[in-house]
């Protein structure tokens, strides 16, 4: 991304964009030479936008010296759309699933052709996943990503067919013609289901969630432990929430923004 | 921020961030225009930023053609130890608080001379109210700003009360004597109360919350219509919440980097 540009107004927010790329779920604690690293920056120019960074505080220096996001970047991203306009309205809804199953419950988001977690509402009951609210994984290993696909225009689910599909666990669906049949039973019943596909002794349920115009802009899922037994029991309710956060977000269409942007795939 | 600095990357570094600043929770969409007003830059500097920053996707254009905040900047943001290691560790403690209160529950710390909204967990059952994850509310009108307040070195205490303390209501405690003297009966009993201080018609009871040092770093308060006739009722379960964070806390501060950073009043 860096050097070589004749407008080093451009080469400057490049750099700036690569120094908060180097951080990832992953790494979310770097030394100045990782970051330099990891962004591919020289490390004189990387020392420079860092100090200038902290003192915007959209980084932070921590106790042992190494650099975190700042707080600054966490108030920032959360005026995005994505967290004012979708989490918050399915906040409550989320909230309420979760009370009535005590599994994790996720929001989820196409993005880039990933399931991008939205929000993950969870507790001590819960069975530990390895979501996060900010967090990616595979579409067509996960119920929410299942919901999202079995409801995307054929086009857009025929190129992600196209592609190699990731095998997470052995029970992961990566033949396309199998994928493509499920997702046709998942339109026809109207929720997603996976056996352990993502994470082994998981299982989860995923319905759409619609906006003003009836597309599919999310999915709702819940994710336990023994949920395969009789997954469908939990549909109801996760139909609740998703009418709910629908029926808000058609009243937010009356505003001037779209809650969510569609997908981008 | 803009202009006149002779290192041209400190510059750009400076207006990137001025363009972010333009965004705040009562302006989360904006015109190029208003990008170029409320960040001072120039509207041929703000086009050309604006236009890397959609590129790199740290803002995106909405269908009515204003700017948000975008989905990088959202997941970079989520990043911040805020998030992953006071956020993520408190939320299974805020939601059974939630789930055994039915009000509002927030989790606070102090930032800037005010209380920063690190988490608010709520339902359709729950008061409305102003605060939002990402929001900032006044120390001395919030119960967890209360909390917060109370075990504050007395120094920092002192500086605060020298500040002209907005009045947000009628019932706003603004005179210095008396919110000292209501400080320290905080530290008495270990839980900060307040009555429609904020909010008309709301009232919050908060605790505070230690790090493995026994340093108050967050406050976990509950607001409701009607905590008023018997608010030490909720006490026992904010105190849980409270442990059992702090526990948490203690657990990962046998990690490198420490939890929360210390207040910077």
């Amino acid at each position: 991304m860096a050097g070589g540009s004749r407008t080093p107004g451009a080469s400057v927010t490049s750099r700036v964009l690569a120094v908060l790329g180097a951080f990832d779920a992953a790494h979310p604690a770097l030394t100045l030479s990782d970051i330099a690293r990891r962004s591919g920056l020289p490390l004189a120019t990387t020392h420079r936008l860092v100090a200038e960074l902290v003192t915007g505080r959209a980084l932070a220096r921590a106790a042992d010296g190494r650099y975190t996001i700042g707080v600054r970047l966490w108030e920032a991203g959360l005026l995005s759309p994505l967290h004012t306009r979708l989490r918050e309205v399915a906040l409550p809804y989320l909230q309420e699933l979760y009370t009535t199953v005590r599994e994790n419950v996720h929001l989820a988001v196409w993005d880039g052709d990933e399931a991008l977690y939205v929000e993950k509402v969870t507790g001590h009951k819960s069975v530990p996943t390895i979501s996060r609210t900010g967090g990616r994984l595979p579409l067509h290993a996960t119920g929410v990503g299942k919901a999202l696909l079995a409801y995307a225009p054929p086009e857009v689910v025929a190129a992600h067919l196209r592609r190699p599909l990731r095998r997470c666990t052995a029970y992961t669906v990566t033949e396309p013609g199998r994928l493509a049949r499920e997702l046709a039973t998942v339109r026809e019943r109207g929720w997603a289901l996976t056996h352990e596909e993502m994470t082994l002794g998981s299982c989860s349920v995923a319905v759409p969630v619609r906006d003003a115009d009836g597309v599919v802009v999310a999915a709702i899922g819940v994710v336990g432990h023994s949920l395969g037994a009789n997954p469908q029991r939990l549909v109801p309710a996760l139909r609740a929430a998703a009418d709910g956060v629908a029926a808000r977000l058609a009243e937010a269409a009356q505003s001037s923004i779209r809650p969510v942007q569609r997908r981008s795939a």
